[in-house]
């Protein structure tokens, strides 16, 4: 099931991809107890927005809506730093491979919704791209074990956790403030939710491309810190909450490994693709 | 005016200190329309609490109440790290001062109120404070100037930014998970408006104790970044927005910088003192 928050004339709503991929069913309608996605995922509930998604007839065109995040405002976004084995080689500091993630935030603001566009700011001109692969967190938790981490994962989604290069080299640590500015990245453009994934999540590929053409092309299968671990090792400091959203590293080849650097200009597009979630579209736009 | 939020037999309220200082007045009750301090906030209404207040009986005594985070859930909380120029120098690693600040992220419960416990949790013996001073957010913006930035000031607060020492190592560049234990810091007991500043910002002192002993003493004179500055730069990048919360950094003798350390230990009582506030008050404990 692809489960999606989105405007109609306006109004905010959330449903659930038909059959055809083309049509929203309205489950905030079918459902009202939930006032939205996040709310379903609060009341462990994505069962019964399966039940209403049977057999239900599509109440509006994919392409007659806006769609928001899919969560639109999670409380938590924790993204992991260098994640991908050759990432940790790209830095050529002659590094070992780290005992710990590196982790950082990112406040929802600084996330556009599957088309809408990807703003390149006045004040930077090295917007680049991340593909990423996002986990929603549905039941909460805290000291959660590896073994069970998995069955705390609500869904995937697709992320472009877009960076202002620059920005992020302002301070000797940390990298927020090259990480968060508004609508610089993009999250969608909906969850797929955990029984997609009847094989696991330890295969799963992430591609992200510019203008039709593939920079960044990864799997699973070589992050040095798996799902499981991520959920686990977060939940060590935190509460973990229903709609969290983990952006779990990206692959080599953002705009910034390119010599010269090649970032993000007006009017490209940027598609990140997520096995069994589909693809995150947006247009970079020079904000005015 | 000092305005608060609390808990009333396990009612969620909102109010502000009577003028003795020992009651509350419950100002959700008379300003029905703002359901929190959050939503007063964000409809620019302090002035309607403070008509309010005017002349009012308190409504409780403040022991009888238990007080919750000032802001119960930011959207944001921004945290400035070495910002007096004595802990630049802590350093020691010859680094010249720095160019912007260094900016990391915390979630609202890493925090605990005025008067709860910090917890000392079973994976870290490093619990460490962090004395700050707090600007709460009322008008947001964005590219907000130097010279208006202060009126989007909507009061200050203390802050415990209380930090796992060893875990703030975990990565080579990034502090979230040594910052972010739940309950390891703490925001109050109040927020003291900006009416209570007429001479501004630029001499305010911080004090943090331990079981009564001074461990750090510094005044806002002495920031590298002061408040107009912080609330510039971030406005810069990201939609700043009421109820937003910016510690401005800790001054020169947190626990790790004696030798040796000396980290919170279970049943120390640590007080963050600000001009103008008032204490924040929280006794350590070991969780079971």
């Amino acid at each position: 099931m692809k489960l999606l928050s989105y405007f109609h004339h306006g109004r905010p709503a959330w449903g659930a991809l038909d059959a055809s991929g083309q049509g929203i069913v309205d489950l905030g309608r079918r459902l009202p107890s939930y006032a939205s996605l996040m709310a379903l995922l609060e009341a462990d509930a994505v069962p019964e927005a399966q039940a209403a998604l049977q057999g239900a007839q599509a109440d509006h065109a994919l392409s007659d809506v806006q769609l928001a995040l899919p969560i639109p405002a999670p409380r938590k976004i924790f993204c992991i730093g260098v994640n991908y084995a050759d990432r940790n080689a790209e830095y050529k500091d002659g590094s070992s491979l780290p005992k710990y993630p590196s982790i950082f935030m990112r406040v929802p603001g600084s996330f556009a919704a599957h088309g809408a566009p990807l703003v390149q700011p006045r004040e930077s001109q090295q917007l680049d791209y991340e593909g990423e692969i996002g986990i929603v967190i549905g039941r909460g938790g805290r000291r959660i074990s590896k073994e069970t981490a998995l069955e705390h994962i609500a869904g995937l989604t697709c992320i472009n956790e877009g960076t202002m290069r620059d920005w992020v080299h302002h301070a000797k640590f940390n990298v927020t403030q090259g990480k968060n500015w508004q609508s610089s990245g993009a999250i969608g453009p909906w969850i797929a939710t955990a029984d997609e994934y009847p094989e696991g999540y330890a295969a799963l590929r992430v591609l992200t491309r510019v203008n039709g053409e593939a920079r960044q092309d990864d799997t699973t299968e070589r992050l040095m810190f798996d799902f499981a671990y991520l959920i686990s090792y977060l939940s060590t400091f935190t509460e973990l909450e229903a709609g969290d959203v983990i952006a779990t590293g990206t692959p080599t080849g953002a705009g910034i490994r390119f010599d010269p650097p090649r970032f993000l200009q007006p009017g490209d597009v940027v598609e990140i693709e997520v096995s069994g979630v589909g693809i995150l579209r947006n247009v970079v736009e020079a904000e005015s």
